[in-house]
């Protein structure tokens, strides 16, 4: 059932080793001291990972969805304008789940493939005079089309237009993978999974809260009871929980933070750029190009690879699968089979990228694609031997 | 920081080895056929386990308090009415969480030490002739009292009372340790964890939903999202899930009902009996009493221990932990301080229970209570070396 | 310090997760009967992957050199002859330790790259008319040369002539991984270690022993005491051990056995052929060769690829391990530097094997070889998506 | 198969969780620098433990048997004459051990319940004029009997005879659990397995071997390969290992010492007595007896308790085993059927002791031995709770 292969998904990613034995725990009371030093770092590290100066630290045991939900529910009241685009699946899922909560949801749409559309956010927030529009919800990277956006320049068009407006961003596939800096962006919540730049098996909502989300809490009327931030936020920091914790993620959540800090956060950030420029030369190589309209929005945590007229890249994904025991991410919502996604996210190697290349050729040919055998993986080889000065190795 | 010795909480319980490696996966990918493959047969014995007849089976990346979010977000609306008792720390949380989603909860209070007070429910029932009472909220096992409520007898007092509530029943401390009939008692959502009976990490909510559960889904009008069993329903009958699962402890829950059928579930709860068993008459050695008010409340996985006059039940459980590293369970709520608790659920043996109780007792002589030292030791090892007749071993 | 990439040495291999578990066994009694139930399995499927049909399984705590020890001298006297060819560093280990033990080893040299001289070893035993070889060592596949020798060729020339002497095989490096024949061949010693084709960790030393073999144990007069086998055969009658057994490595062996009769012994054995024949088609590729001399002595478990003139392979296995964390072997003894060595035996995919043949490829461009990266990898492309007709995929 | 109750064998013992997943490593290549990053530390601890001031440390991948046997076969020479007493089991197996390599052994028989007899040692060795006794052989703890013999007082018997013999000790059951001095003792070679004190699996023998006995390696002409120290020390000395190590114990042994070294050694050893301490107390209790003649014999790491006239303590041993899944020893050699042995070193705690008395208890009084349930366990909370001021809590 688990194939010794690497997966090539954009999360749940490879577990390292290390991770994998911190977060196999026995049983431990969380109701005694013993839980808060178990805690009490993992926390400490995230706010190091996220770049948060003040706040707070929630850990829910739950996912990225969970962690969204947590984020509204906790902020806002039924009947609250957030302000969003949609550019993809993950973009698209978020503002499905504000509506569900009854919230008035100013969408803006953009091409799937592009990022946030910072020009069309800072216009919607200088038409709205009279401030209605409560949080501004962006996808740092929309991981069904391998895009980034950027953050930095949305808080400055924020600025610009002097809006009061909290932002909330959707950080699950791009933190602890690729920079992010809640103080200097201005953040006021964070989400984050334990299960893609942590490495950690799937189980855990990560969340930076600023202090005016905080200050938002008491005044938001959204009904909550395993979100709540309140109960959360009391129980932490009397050494606590509000129920039984996932004892054993946030013991391996401690873990990954060491390991990313033993490489070093900016090693980890250019090990990932040097992973995901290999894998755009191959996608060149093979005549493909990325979802990603420009250079300057390709995730690099996440290839979307268009694939060629008339082919379908859930067939690749299918095939690789069934075949040779290899996980790729298929195309989702409007991509659907129309692009095939490599993740290279999490603990990976420049060796192991090279295997998913050596795959997804395998079965282009297979499918009766153009692709000349081993060209992907010669410009892939050809970068990565060249660029090793940029610390590479992932911890295992 | 984690002590060799057992834990005595009542949950999370200790972990079979092999339940421990079964959850120690590598990664897989979610959206592969594999998935299928590791989430039926854990559907499939929760059925069992429940002794489910028709319905489904939801397993939320979550904890029990996140089930009982999730049963009442899927079956109501705002406003509705349900009835409720309480008479421990778990049914007030319930309570309150019905609150702050905006339920009716017509509250009826019952003395802690107690359970369900069937006939005042009855009365309710009776007395609500307009049939406003949407569901009835049950604790099988208050956790907090270590009582067991009786819900045939509810579901006899439901059906006597000709009302049409549906019935909700917490079955998160009992299910898996003691017998539950979710097709006999008409149960309409039982509500379980991964970290009791089911012997595994937490991390999941596990839920068994009636048909007439399920009828009232899309009606209902309370927001939700992480929690909709709509979404789950959907994605799982396609063989997916609506966001990353939780696969290690799908994969443990398949192993640990692998293990729980190996002994056999009537074992199961005949060993809980047992181990339990042994704790009263320990107790009743010691000179004191079970918060339970009488013998048929009593609870087989969780003693409450009523402290002598002037004595801290909170005392010893933290002289167990930092003197000799063991965790017992302290009071809460309204017998915070007048009760210590001894869990005995999952997998433990006699011989483990023995070691328990030893601890105990040296932690009473330490703090001065009046106690000869063996005495409870003693009577549990007279019974339990008379009962090995009832098959004994849990499994590791 | 693990790296999270495959290792290509031959041995030891790639551990699969369900062995890893299964060898990471907390503490049994081996003086109960729990132990048995461990041990009699694992002895049962040694017998049945080695094709016994008679004699005696024996496992000791040690590695294949003290198989080889065992194997002599529990069978020898000082002074005895046997005979042995020399055409690797493993056949010139083993006569090395028979040297140590006082034996007369009559050497039969052979070019490395040579398997075991049948024509020379008949034309030995022919002219030893006075029948002092008391035993014929063979090493089925040297590991050294990537070579591999006819076991069933050499039986038949001593057969032809005639000749009495047991027949004694390292199939260290070829057990379970190439097809092995011990009642077919009539081999009477056959030493096999837990870290090759059993894909366990190093730690145990497996023999089949035949009638003839144990025959001659009582009249053996080389000092043994932990290798004896008659401690051992008496103890493991009885249902004991000699000493402490390494449980956890016996428990791995059943679980070993279990997952190669799961794929089927000539599935595995296809696989080795696949796996090994895309190499040889990289190698090709690559405008290089393999050490062995001729296609039908090339080993299924190990290719050691002749380097170009002028260049040392081991220079290449250091910058695989401290440039890209990938671990080859180097050429040893005779061919130290002449070669170097890729591992394909064990726990082993397809895919896993293009990112060895990936990694080569840009250490000889590295080194300046005359190299063009993807050459290699795309004739072992071609070949292993034109062959997954033959079962390719380890369990993991 | 593995029972989750503590085993109470004088060896293996319970494992930590933290050298559980030291030992299960992934593959590492053990001819690369990785290797020896993980050697130097594991062989510089064991110096410490063992108290080296000079000499080597040698690891091979097999048990105390393999230990003892390296010791004689790497420093005597066919003929050679040791001297050592025959009080139990082990040191009954390490003289059949040196009879088979061919060594005259002078045996000094003592009763089973007393140690080595130092006068009586110290009169051979004077009436030894022509100092033809090469060796002395002593075991520190005869785990048959649960009796420490005093090396100490050994050492400066020799010393008053003015012998210059060799003085080895089989420190199986000791070292690392009582206090053990090398150095001070002039001990020339010392023998420890892993699966004793240092609380890992079985399949490591652990040796210290003095500067002198190192000397004596050259001359030594008694047969040995997979047990030659020259080959381990030229091997090692350059980063390597002479055959495949047994990687995962190695590494397994410097996370054991880590936590030796965290706890303290005098802290482990006053552990040891502690929990010692309270099962003699409990066998008096119980109105039985050591075996040990008196109590400055008395072992800290197993104790084998005299059974009643008519009783068989196998009896109570299979009892456990079969009823309440607990392992105790049982009485080898002279002493079998006379005694039961509890084990009470490694990784073990206060409470778990606790849970082993309790067990044997009940198995008495099931035997129908004399016995009042609970008498012994009393007596060792009596002792456990009043003296936890010494360093208590094995790490898990």
């Amino acid at each position: 059932m688990f194939s010794p292969n690497p997966v090539f998904i954009p999360g749940p990613t490879n577990i390292p080793e290390a991770i994998r034995k911190a977060c196999d725990v026995p049983t431990l009371d969380h109701r005694s001291a013993a839980f808060g030093r178990l805690y009490r770092p993992a926390v400490a590290g995230v706010r190091r990972v996220l770049r948060m100066d003040e706040g707070e630290v929630f850990l829910f045991p739950s996912t990225g969805t969970g962690g969204w939900e947590a984020a509204v529910t906790n902020t806002l009241c039924p009947g609250d304008t957030v302000l969003a685009a949609r550019f993809g699946m993950f973009s698209q899922r978020w503002i499905d789940l504000c509506q569900r909560h009854g919230l008035n949801v100013q969408v803006i749409e953009a091409p799937w493939g592009e990022g946030a559309p910072i020009g069309a956010i800072e216009g919607a927030l200088r038409a709205d005079i009279g401030g209605t529009i409560r949080a501004v919800l962006a996808t740092h990277n929309e991981t069904a089309t391998g895009v980034r956006s950027d953050i930095a320049g949305l808080r400055a068009a924020m600025d610009r237009a002097g809006h009061g407006a909290m932002l909330f961003v959707d950080g699950v596939s791009s933190i602890a993978s690729m920079p992010f800096d809640m103080a200097g962006w201005g953040v006021d919540i964070a989400v984050a999974g334990s299960q893609k730049g942590f490495m950690l098996p799937p189980g855990l909502a990560i969340l930076g809260v600023s202090p005016k989300a905080l200050a938002a809490m008491d005044s938001a009327t959204l009904p909550r009871a395993f979100f709540d931030f309140r109960d959360m936020a009391r129980a932490c920091a009397a050494g606590g929980y509000p129920y039984t914790p996932a004892v054993g993620l946030i013991a391996g959540l401690s873990r990954s933070i060491e390991m990313l800090e033993d490489e070093g956060l900016d090693a980890v950030y250019a090990r990932h750029y040097r992973l995901a420029e290999g894998v755009r030369r191959a996608v060149t190589a093979w005549g493909l190009r990325p979802c990603a309209a420009t250079a300057d929005l390709q995730s690099d945590t996440v290839t979307a690879v268009v694939v060629p007229e008339g082919a379908n890249g859930s067939d690749l994904v299918k095939l690789a699968a069934d075949k040779y025991g290899v996980a790729f991410g298929v195309g989702l919502g409007e991509v659907a089979g129309r692009v095939f996604r490599i993740g290279h996210l999490g603990m990976l190697t420049d060796v192991m990228v090279l295997s998913g290349l050596a795959t997804a050729e395998m079965c282009m040919a297979d499918l009766g694609w153009t692709i000349r055998l081993g060209s992907g993986v010669a410009a892939a080889q050809d970068y990565y031997r060249g660029s090793t000065g940029i610390v590479q190795q992932a911890a295992a």
